[in-house]
């Protein structure tokens, strides 16, 4: 069928495979091969100061700046300047980042099979391994003020440069550490495996310059709904670093389970997660935080309020209203109800607690702090004594007196508030004044354009992502049972967001549809939803994967558009290789063998 | 919130677990605990003769039957009388039967905490392991014709009744092996782990009499559209065992790829298959029929023809019309298109040699093989030079030969042919006539149940499993991309048999829908079909459990109503968490954990 052309003969490489996700803003190719040394070094200069070099064969002095500091404990229970106490060094981070980079490089297990016709030679003579090499990679950042940035680099400037030349000569240019992180997390992807060993590259000279539309790149992940343990997550982290996603988004607690300790309300944690044995340390936390500020994921929590407090009640029953009813649909979106108390002491004495516990200890690791605030339910306080209504008037001023406390804690910390839409577009509350412009409250929208679109002509900077395009839990059905005799639920039992969303709807969806020109400049970005009612760790890589990475393209690059989806079948569908390979990820499959295999049309 | 009763003085156990899936057809149960003894000896009895004992403390003489033939090599090429190379006693497979099941019960490590309100103790005291003791599971089969089942056993009697005193005496009775084979299925999900060590069940007395409704309780498994390993299909038959499925349908070959070895056409599957290291040897095939003869799965392939049989081109491209053109609408249902000839007596004679190949070596293990026929495509013969016609007149008489043909071969090796319907509902083919009774062709219904009335009323037997509930692929969108500038593929991307079905949809197909009383008795029984363009072997757990799990309650115990629903969310629940724990099931979630903790309503 195919001319058999000996392996050995095919000196340049038929270009087939695209590699790259998301796309770069520029991006050039060759079609020649390099060869990665197995004992190729880094070299990270910043200015004119080598920061750290790393590799086999390395032996220049390593002038440290002095900036590895270790870690430092979290000053508990402390107020004042978190920041100061920042986890670890942005020096020790990229040396880390590099270390990771150059592994991962030399150590990919990813032969690229599945992205060339059956049967057809598609790998570099291995003779040619004497050819061109890749024995250094230089990384050049340009002086920046590092020291002032702090935890808070991953806010620097993201764009970045990378050159391979045509002889193996590489080299990363850059403005800021975290643009020289994300020239680590896109440098891998050039490289194969060889099927008889040796990592190589088939495109080079190759020349990418990217930075990336939006900053807030995220993902949300709900570890209440059913327990989701640390290592799921730092496993998520993993995935969303290879795409280059900088949001990890954990909505830490909510009616069903409140799995986050808090040390100075033990039983909290101990009566309110799922079980004992699921509680997610301070250790845990600081963990989770660290892993992902290492890799380019600002990693913060969610402590939804006022509604999706439920979980209180296990611990603190007289702190909750409407908790353990058996009545949900009447007090909840979804089972079981319960919300803290609105015009108490002893619920306001509560929250001070809370947060005075956990402010500093998840400011040293992101900028933000996310309060909820989402499908608040009224009813529920006509079983609050002191408050009996469900009356508007009567319910927002405790709402915002509540909101303003919380929020001006958040502040103090140095943190930057986040809420969901519902309390600016339904309630109209208003926020405490920030001290600088980075804290200024971020509202998170979800409901559709419309909501969006209010939320910006607000004046408030915004995040995306539609329930009805990005919620990946969408479609799979609803979870809550028919009562004996009950109609509630009719065939075909569909949740309120079905159809499912493939990749290609998530990739297919324009946060700036509907959205004036001149409001754009409020958008920080958006994220994906994985609300946790049908997942767990044992299913959820399937469900987040491959599409928060397709969000991930939207994300970095802007908007698609339908001509896009043929090209980007390939080059996610390489990124899942990958993943699936290099980082243990169980994503779900991007296309067919064959349609990925190039062997005719899988175009309609 | 919760009363502490210490664990020591709670006695008997909140009867909160239900247990067994699917739903046994008579279950009584108390809520004593019962202690399996970490000793406990099995012996199977068949009439008054001691047949096999399996456990620790075990010694009394074992009469072996003279029967435990060693596995014996196909005969390859050979024609005759197939079944007499049975792959392994039956004795030899229930003694493993046995021995695997009393594995499984002392290393169960599932602890039913989700089950259970947070923070509740439901275990029973380990002091009380001095107390009632399982030392012993005398199982009893009345006389049968054992000699005369060979392969074919599980085909017998699936009824068994297992009992369990207060005392702690368990008896398994059966009127078979694969009676005894169902009951050691069953007998496990009585059993938890201690979380402080040891096994137990809280249910005793407990007693079971059980069969099924149908014999036929398949999954149809698509290895062909992307590659799975005989490794996935061995851990997916100890999924179906321990829900008693008992057919697994294996769709070997498509148009996709050709991964099924046939060693007298090496070059088929070696250059049909995606890749070389993916093909299924002989070795493999024999392995994975014989792992699920052994677990009361009869385990058989579908070589899919004269539609879906493009990959035979990769190596004979001549055999095959329409290999490679790139305009697949045209020719298929889906890329690749691509048929065999149907007036070639190079293609006739290619088939010949496919049938005499395979069927000696698949005929010791299965009852069954599966032709296909579905999708049949027209329009490719307007390319096959000695046809030129999509006239279904000129067509008909050649499609009806080649079927007639193997179909001969496969009644010759004493198997029983599968068709899809097509074949007798838009082709009014003719078969051979069946030398027995259980060699008569059984038609695959998938469109809806009107085309399987119609099925019925021509007096075949079929099975049911429709398209729009029973296929796992349905709802995630489609696969195909957009050509530059079409409009072939419309927002929002949906594929032909959205939306998405979950556990309860496939719980509330009825087969029996529509279908007259008296045709009934037709009704082999059924299948969920787990089509592979968009799985593959790192997410195909999650797709296809727990939903395939949930159709084997529908077969085993008959339609279900909306209020079975509830109960069945636990019941559900507990199989999955056992299949993730005991059986490394990667299955999707059936309920969240708050909902299976039954604190509360999760009903509507």
């Amino acid at each position: 069928m195919r001319s058999l052309i000996p392996t050995c003969l095919l000196l340049t490489v038929t270009n087939f495979v695209y590699a790259v996700w998301p796309e770069p803003n520029h991006y050039q190719k060759g079609n020649n091969v390099v060869w990665l040394s197995p004992t190729v070094r880094f070299t990270y200069h910043r200015g004119d100061l080598i920061v750290h070099g790393e590799g086999g064969s390395y032996s220049a002095a390593l002038p440290q700046l002095g900036r590895f500091t270790e870690f430092l404990q979290p000053q508990w229970l402390l107020n004042g300047n978190y920041h100061q106490t920042s986890a670890e060094s942005v020096d020790e981070i990229l040396k880390k980042a590099i270390k990771r980079t150059r592994k991962h490089l030399l150590n990919t297990r990813f032969v690229p099979w599945k992205f060339h016709p059956r049967n057809e030679s598609f790998e570099p003579p291995t003779l040619s391994q004497t050819e061109a090499t890749l024995k250094e990679v230089v990384i050049r950042e340009r002086e920046s003020d590092v020291e002032s940035l702090g935890y808070d680099y991953i806010h620097g400037d993201e764009s970045y440069q990378i050159k391979i030349s045509k002889k193996g000569k590489a080299t990363i240019s850059t403005s800021s550490p975290i643009g020289t992180l994300r020239a680590l997390q896109t440098l891998p992807q050039l490289f194969y495996a060889h099927s008889s060993g040796g990592v190589y590259t088939p495109y080079s000279p190759v020349l990418i310059m990217d930075k990336p539309k939006w900053s807030y790149r995220g993902l949300n992940l709900d570890i209440s709904r059913n327990p989701i343990s640390p290592s799921d997550v730092k496993r998520t982290i993993d995935a969303m670093a290879s795409v280059k996603l900088s949001r990890l988004h954990i909505h830490a607690t909510d009616s069903q389970s409140w799995p986050l300790d808090i040390p100075s309300i033990p039983s909290l944690a101990a009566k309110g997660a799922y079980h004992p044995s699921l509680v997610w340390s301070a250790a845990n936390l600081r963990r989770v935080q660290r892993y992902g500020l290492e890799r380019g994921v600002s990693t913060f929590i969610e402590i939804d309020m006022p509604g999706h407090t439920g979980s209180i009640g296990h611990a603190f029953p007289n702190l909750t209203v409407a908790f353990g009813n058996d009545r949900w649909e009447k007090f909840a979106a979804e089972p079981p109800c319960g919300q803290i108390k609105l015009n108490d002491s002893a619920a306001t004495d509560f929250l001070d607690t809370v947060m005075a516990d956990i402010l500093p200890r998840v400011s040293p690791f992101s900028r933000y702090f996310h309060t909820g605030g989402d499908e608040f339910n009224l009813e529920s306080y006509l079983l609050e004594d002191s408050i009996r209504s469900k009356d508007p008037e009567v319910i927002k001023p405790l709402l915002q007196a509540i909101i303003t406390r919380v929020h001006r804690k958040i502040m103090h910390a140095g943190l930057t508030p986040i809420v969901w839409e519902e309390l600016v577009l339904d309630w109209n509350l208003t926020f405490p004044s920030p001290v600088s412009e980075s804290q200024r409250v971020i509202v998170q929208t979800w409901r559709n354009s419309l909501a969006m679109k209010k939320v910006l002509e607000k004046g408030y900077r915004a995040i995306f992502g539609s329930g009805d395009v990005w919620y990946l839990d969408c479609g799979y059905g609803g979870f809550i049972n028919p009562r004996h005799g009950s109609n509630a639920i009719k065939e075909p039992y569909l949740d309120w967001c079905s159809p499912t969303k493939n990749w290609r709807h998530v990739y297919m969806y324009n946060p700036l549809a509907g959205i004036p020109q001149e409001l754009h400049s409020l958008l920080e970005g958006g994220e994906t939803h994985m609300w946790a009612e049908n997942v767990d760790p044992i299913n959820m890589d399937p469900m987040i994967w491959p599409r928060a990475a397709s969000a991930a393209e939207v994300l970095w690059s802007g908007p698609r558009v339908r001509d896009d989806i043929k090209g980007a079948s390939y080059r996610l569908g390489e990124w899942r290789e990958r993943a699936v390979i290099d980082l243990g990820i169980a994503a779900s499959v991007v296309q067919m063998t064959y349609c990925l295999m190039r062997e005719g049309s899988c175009e309609l």
